[in-house]
């Protein structure tokens, strides 16, 4: 029986194994995480507002009815597309005889001094856990030693205008004002800045005029400062340096510029497109490997139907993934591969309770609460079982409707013996 | 105003802070973490069935509703009780008029050679998410290495038959034998052996008879194997060799054979009880120091009522901390402090999904299905705050209806850096 090996355990790689479930092939999933992450969620992990496991499904969970996929752990560590083969670090290699690459991308911090060091980037659930904890600990070290404070212990630079740095400055800013303004009554809030610097004139630069206008807005009625036109020339543990001379001080520093793909695209023999990004062809194949798909944050995918190139986003990557799954039981059954047409469902972004913007590619757009509602619908869709979609509800709604929230803790007295493991 | 300072947000410190709502006092609850953990759940969270966020409160949303109470973060280091001062590791001393120790209590080795480096404790909230990632770790392990399951990689050994080693092992048996069964199809679940040590010739040595045998039953259909009358030796990290000269193959102890109280209890110059606990009068006072009171797991507490000395449970701890905090108040208000009287709810011990055991000390039992559900009743209504009591109610129930647990995960990525923090 042909062998499917998929790479990566996103909204990609699950769409093309759930879809290759009535057909005729092996699937081997491979993660080097042993859990799915509803990525779009990350921010509000990272700010307190819900939980770990409502955005983090354990993988294998997610495929005990299917009988023909099998799911491991392991990282990839190369490819051999002549002998059809996966090497992983740390288990026995994979053949193949097709292959899904879906393994996303990384944080590009475009040699930025000190920005890979010190920043804080939002791509996986342990960036997301490593951001809480570390912003939790700056208020707990400033209660107890308050004259930090003034050193800027708790202000937060979030470089990026884009949906990450929105999304992420809203959350701190709802986090700040609502949440640490009563837990900590003796730190005074106008001693904790939040800074979003973004290089270009205007934040979500896709979107149009009104709908940045009103983020701005939203953002600054949270308390969240707007630098535009401003770049960020080197960080410090605890300063930002901009091009323009400006020094920040903040001991936090979160970075939302810029992604590039998992760095085994590089080692494909292909030409790589922006981000480094492997270019597929209209069925979602690389060009010359007819067997090897690519979906996802690592793919350059062209839409069939509007010829754009589909930006970086999961309901994009979702959609491809099974696309790529649907591809490949048609191979098999000897049909042609058919051409991948996206399914816009609009780009969005959350301010805030009750603050979102949305914009199809058709240039309709939505604000405000409508747009806040829209994007839970679009995003639930999304989420891969059950259990989880309920939990992430409950939880969402619940502080939505509260300003409660449970998971601003830090565990902190746990230090992972890797000696142990 | 007079200060009251209470060491530790356990169920006797955050009993004795409430208490002490409408006091004329400031109140400074401090613990060495900023969240509240709930305890008699925590072997739950190790095996995976709720999330870190349902038995863990942040300390400071506990007292929003309090002007008179400030919570921080401090490690305790010193206490001298004639000046009356409290020092702290990381911040500045505190005054107090009256103080409260509820520092609670630290896994007792006995000396076992290896127990302490190689040992899983499950007394705090870091000992619960170790324990749980270790053991999701080495099944992933196994999965990338099956040579490794030989060398019993999967094999828990969990020494002590008391409440917390009865608890784990039922819970582990059930992650194993319902869960890990689907999650890893090719790994044989003979080669996952679950082995629970107790020195003693019965599990649960405080229950009856009737009690004991029903509690071994239920554990070997779980799949766990029960050596009596055996101690252990020593442990190593893929070892555990016991007194009589077996060696078992296991890459993981949970350890649950013992605590001692903290340690800033040996520094009071006081004499000590069994397991350093602090001998304290019937108002909870120490001799001599009657502006000292000493609570839950650190205390050596008579009932007033019944002349017994107390055991180290929640419900012990939440009433003697909110009588600590009571005589607190009366003492303000020149009134006599008055003895403290416990209201027995039971001992109990859940041995896994509908199966429970409950004593009361008059001896009344029950077991199956309705110990379970007394088990909640008594342990729900020591939760502190309506939205965590609500969401721990749903994920446990929902685990018990579903055999779903979303909590598996491990966020292995994640290495704090101590030089950021």
């Amino acid at each position: 029986m042909p062998r499917v090996v998929v790479l990566g355990g996103g909204f990609g790689g699950i769409g093309a194994a759930r879809k290759l479930r009535d057909a005729d092939v092996d699937v081997v999933l491979v993660d080097k995480q042993d859990y799915h992450t509803f990525q779009p969620m990350l921010y509000q992990l990272a700010t307190g507002v819900i939980d770990t496991s409502a955005i983090a499904d354990p993988l294998r969970g997610l495929f005990h009815d299917q009988p023909n996929a099998r799911v491991h752990q392991g990282t990839v560590e190369a490819i051999d597309p002549d002998s059809r083969v996966v090497t992983f670090a740390d288990r026995e290699p994979l053949e193949y005889d097709y292959l899904v690459l879906a393994l996303g991308a990384e944080a590009e911090f475009f040699g930025v001094e000190g920005a890979g060091e010190h920043g804080y980037p939002l791509y996986t659930l342990g960036d997301a856990v490593r951001l809480k904890e570390h912003v939790v600990t700056c208020w707990e070290e400033a209660d107890r030693n308050p004259s930090l404070i003034a050193d800027g212990m708790l202000n937060v630079v979030i470089v990026g205008g884009g949906a990450t740095g929105v999304e992420s400055a809203g959350a701190l800013g709802e986090l700040y004002r609502n949440v640490f303004s009563d837990d900590f009554p003796d730190i005074a809030q106008e001693h904790a800045r939040l800074i979003l610097v973004e290089a270009g004139p205007a934040l979500l630069p896709m979107f149009k005029k009104d709908i940045q206008d009103y983020t701005q807005r939203a953002l600054r009625e949270r308390g969240v400062e707007i630098m535009l036109g401003e770049i960020v020339e080197s960080v410090a543990p605890t300063r930002v340096r901009l091009k323009s001379g400006t020094v920040l001080k903040a001991h936090t520093l979160v970075w939302g510029a810029g992604l590039h793909a998992h760095p085994i695209a590089k080692a494909l023999g292909v030409e790589l497109q922006r981000g480094s990004r492997i270019p597929v062809g209209l069925d979602l194949r690389l060009a010359d490997r007819p067997e090897v798909f690519a979906v996802g944050d690592i793919a350059w995918i062209t839409d069939a139907k509007t010829d754009d190139v589909l930006p970086q986003l999961g309901s994009v990557a979702l959609q491809a993934g099974e696309h790529a799954g649907e591809n490949i039981a048609r191979l098999v059954d000897r049909k042609d591969a058919m051409p991948f047409k996206y399914t816009d469902k609009g780009t969005m972004a959350i301010i805030g309770r009750g603050a979102a913007v949305l914009q199809t590619r058709r240039g309709h757009t939505m604000k405000g609460r409508t747009a806040f509602l829209a994007w839970g619908a679009v995003h639930l869709a999304l989420l891969s079982t059950g259990e989880e979609r309920t939990k992430a509800v409950v939880e969402w709604t619940w502080a939505g409707l509260t300003h409660e929230r449970s998971g601003r803790i830090v565990v902190s007295d746990i230090e992972p013996t890797p000696a142990r493991r």
